[in-house]
């Protein structure tokens, strides 16, 4: 397929197509091929995807405190889930690399995919408006956004970690401060949280005991959840 | 003063007006408050302002890389940025803090003034639209801004730093390696740079012993420059 068929199809999967198509192919370039490479582009798109998934979120939970709403944003936008974005749209095949990271397997990298959407995001935005970058990324991450909000019971960190321990059987959760700092405004609290049937612990430091605990129950959840335990 | 005079002068202060008032006794309502307090907004606020202070960077300085534009935005945004911001708009006087807070003086705390200048953002931005946030921050940043502007020579750290010795005449920086890792296609390069008149050194890490110089030649620029040596 030549060059200009290849940027035709990959627009048909973006389902954008680019005014100025050298930007397209600028977020696909590759440090390995040059200083003139995404890596601009990726800057750019990373904070639009930054704002478009806050004020997602902001608006879609209107609810949950700040602290989720962080945490909720750090999971959409990972590495993973950005590579993730990258295979469905068979990203690989289109990246421009240079000949070492073409022979090293750089075009299933996660860092390197991850970094393409970004910076295509940027692109996106660059050609046109954001309206339009915002709506590509609506378009490519609706499934993670959904399976957030089927997730996201609205019940805090630590009801839903007993709920689960209780569902299977398994003796609840512990948790113990295991420091204190600070004067009386500026109290810091460390807490781990622990499950006596699995070696999983999370270590939390917030500015009251509540807030740690359910932050070491937050980090016990997610380790749950992202190693498929149970 | 009435509370309700209070937000009118405060409005001036900001140069906006808002429709929903209850927006913007949210966006100064700290957490010693109760729930209902000004982090939501904050969340959504520090979004706008990276992705708007990313945007004007990328146009403003088309040739820096990624790595500079991204270590210039950290700046911009820091804590120690935005508690100036909040100083000038004399938001100490307009927070709405919890007893302990108001006692311990929280008005005056840089973490919380500097939040008070997200969650602004964030109440503009809801209760208008992106321009009227857009146009808040760049009228409060334009000092920080054009500041930056006139900083950046556009060369490249380790040749400023080199100058910067010259000029001063001291003894030219030091680059030292101090561990390559990983195999061929993936190394990450350590180098720590010195200057041997002077107990300042900074350490990096790079996918280059290029790249690793510079970032830690940048890292030393940044530490003569905040702490105001030479």
């Amino acid at each position: 397929m030549s060059a200009l068929n290849k940027l035709t199809t990959l627009e048909r999967l973006l389902g954008y197509s680019f005014t100025d198509r050298k930007l397209l192919s600028l977020a696909l370039t590759h440090r390995s091929k040059g200083s003139k490479n995404y890596e601009r582009l990726e800057f750019l798109g990373d904070s639009i995807l930054g704002f478009v998934i806050a004020e997602w979120l902001y608006k879609e939970f209107p609810k949950l405190a700040e602290g989720k709403l962080s945490r909720m944003r750090s999971s959409l936008v990972r590495k993973e889930t950005l590579a993730d974005v990258a295979r469905s749209l068979n990203l690989g095949e289109y990246l421009i690399l240079g000949e070492g990271e073409l022979k090293s397997g750089g075009f299933n990298r996660d860092s390197i995919l991850s970094d393409v959407v970004e910076s295509l995001i940027g692109s996106i935005y660059l050609d046109s408006d954001f309206e339009h970058a915002s709506e590509f990324i609506f378009k490519n991450f609706s499934d993670n956004l959904l399976s957030i909000s089927e997730h996201s019971n609205f019940k805090d960190a630590k009801s839903q970690l007993q709920e689960l321990m209780q569902k299977r059987g398994m003796k609840l959760p512990t948790y113990s401060i295991l420091e204190t700092q600070g004067e009386d405004h500026e109290q810091e609290f460390s807490v781990e949280c622990s499950l006596p049937d699995m070696s999983v612990t999370g270590l939390a430091v917030a500015n009251t005991r509540r807030n740690a605990e359910q932050k070491s129950a937050a980090l016990v959840l997610e380790q749950i959840n992202q190693n498929g335990f149970l």
